[in-house]
């Protein structure tokens, strides 16, 4: 298992590429990126049941967790890579490899294929709650005076279409007047 | 709800107070440290049921994705400072406030107090897992070349004296024995 | 004394807090702020004397240098703590342990505490060169780009009450026209 | 070609992932190694043809200074992640694609293919100073104390094996006893 | 050779000191400037051959790489030194010193005084590349939200008298247009 | 006044130079020397006071505000660089201009003057307090791991000839002392 922490911490070392090849000087990390993710998870579906919703919070905070690890191993690959590099494919098995150094890795890697397959309400919800924390910080870096994140919430109209959207209505749409608000000053 | 995932943004600005006072340049953030500590939580719970401990996982999990939400409002007071500063007063109060932005405060703010009291099991193992975390990121730091974290190894005693301890010494001793492998070359 | 020396160390590792949670990268440290406050009171406290008030420029610029190294021990507490961690009366107590590592403890600790309790016109005029100092980098910060500073500004108002105002009204209203160009450009 | 030269500003951006991978802070950026390499082959090429080698020194530095330029759309996938991604096949097809922004694409694409294939004496010899100046970036990191490069060393006996190793035999003997020296002290 | 080689490596620790006294945080290193410098060259100078202009894009080329190398022992010294320190000299001594490290050092020497004397058109070439990579490179900082570049741009008029200008009016004009479209965002 | 406060805002965002030439990631910056090189010469000066010196600690806290400056216009130009620059006459220059962006420029410098020509106890004081914060900040940064900082050390031997050194006897004693003791685990 130590193994497994170690290289981990890959995930506090490497930057998100998204924001470096926008030149945000010290973005944050994929780790910083996968605990807001996972918090976000976590209170989406806490609330998600509240309201009646058949979902299984613990198992999506599970899911959220672990829905970037494969980064440990093949980094955070850009956008503008994956014209010429079959991200997905690449992942599937750093994943499991990855896993492999703690116990139980085909129960975790289940877990994971929920997310990367959007499978389940479980794995759906870790990808809506994803890009939410992404738009979030891109709100963040835009209030600070960076100025060209504008494809970051080409995002939005498929948080629209997510089967949660009705639920996060008021979230997204806060964001999006906090933006104009700002841009605005 | 979006202004608590706002705030807790703060835990990925926040680098942690104790490698900056050890002049480490840009240490891992709050955040980071969350993040690896929550997944660490995961896998050492997980375990131990398997073992056949009584001890719910994944209240574990979400009681580490809490334990320090309140540095998002009071940062991460460092060690000298706790002589003059009641910390565990103000972290008290500060993770009430905060979690009041979002849904069923008093919810998540009595899995955080089990961290904080340790009354609990789930809370005990979360401050096992923290601990664990700060070495493995330590060792990190020392194989890197930097010289004067002994300090932070004085935690270990603390650690033996766990109630999970046991389950987890292979763990320990290896970290411990990684680290002489490195201190000798 | 090299005790002292040493700690005092800590001022240049600290980045100031305030910048931090505005998403500054690297701001300026306690030590950088301390500086060139402790210059812009040498330069206030001798301009006053020559327009005839009664300072002494030379107690003034002491009390500068000593006015934050309280932090090297209780760190930045920034704004939003202060609800919850009793500050004033942290920073009384380090400020005077710390004093204890060089010689004539309570000498230097007086003068601090002419700063602290703003007791002495040249107390009040460090309290005042401290404010003037942020907003000149909290000018340059934004000249720069940085885009969510407002509040910063708002202790404008109380730098306009201070006795000393109607000696630097230039340099305040300068600094303000500086910063309405800047914005409109 | 401005698209072209803004794309290629990616490579300013993007740090070295083996040195993040060591936790070193704010490593090298790809271009910074570009230029070192850049102006090692310029100095080994011309000493290569005054000892009357058959070479072009000038395309040799052609094929330098286009060695990396595909890590400006994959960048810089670190050797972990080369167990998942056919990082040649990616950069064979980026750079193909790169270079059409510019003038000439199939001119400079065949210069970066004799690097690529090491299909000609200068081709390999960009892929030679490419693993020198890796190692002396090495040797630099670890006499500022970084620790845990001993891996990058392995590089050496591949150096060892290169037709142009007879030539500078000399520059990696003093670069493994200055690395000797400094480790010793 | 080793000796220069090392040497150089100064130039990837030393940032452009014109963005450092902007306040922009980790701006670009020299060897960063330098490498882009050196491909703009290359593709200009190829581009201008193809157009029937007598130039030698290889000795452009060369130069390019050399072109700043003298700032290895003198540092980038920025534009509000230049009143106090005789820059030209200094660097005609320190580049004439460092490149005695290396063979042939005249050789080497007489390249860069193309450049510094603008005495050849690849000389010249190469200080119009040097204007036009600066030119990019504030244009990427302008649109990441940096706001007082505006003195960088005064470069302009000083190339648009280039004899260079007239083949690449195209790329000035474009690059002044994006610039004008991301400030009216 | 404004004028020279905001150049002064420069000393905050230049590092020492010699300490990049190490390659230490973002090391100090000159405001920072010069904020713990003005507060060690308060204590020395006021002791040697004590000790019955003839000295005004109070013109040596000002000369050590001062001392410094000019690099806000020339940078901190390194070691290296002073073979080439004649940097005592571009900062006599240059102080002497930047004092005039305030009030009473020539009594400012003339206290810049007895520190720059080492003309009178205080100014030799504040060279003093200068070269033992150096070797503070060097034995901070050696304890952290950074491995090549021999050359600094050499200054040892020219505090042991100062004036000054048989007050201070101890503090430099027990600064080697650290370092060995340091060394040697």
């Amino acid at each position: 298992m130590l193994d497994l922490f170690i290289e981990l911490g890959n995930l506090k070392k490497l930057k998100r590429a998204g924001w470096i090849l926008r030149g945000i000087p010290n973005p944050e990390s994929i780790a910083d990126h996968s605990f807001r993710t996972a918090i976000i998870t976590l209170y989406l579906a806490d609330e998600l049941r509240r309201r009646g919703l058949q979902i299984d919070p613990d198992r999506a905070v599970r899911i959220a967790l672990l829905h970037d690890v494969g980064e440990a191993r093949i980094t955070d690959i850009p956008l503008p890579a994956l014209r010429y590099v079959d991200k997905s494919k690449a992942e599937i098995k750093a994943v499991a490899d990855l896993l492999k150094l703690g116990p139980a890795p085909e129960e975790y890697y289940r877990l994971w294929l929920e997310y990367h397959e959007e499978s389940t309400p479980e794995g759906r919800l870790v990808r809506f709650a994803d890009k939410l924390e992404m738009l979030i910080q891109a709100l963040e870096y835009e209030s600070q005076g960076v100025g060209n994140l504008e494809e970051f919430w080409k995002v939005l109209p498929l948080l629209k279409e997510s089967e949660f959207y009705p639920y996060f209505e008021d979230i997204l749409k806060t964001l999006v007047e906090l933006r104009s608000k700002k841009r605005s000053l």
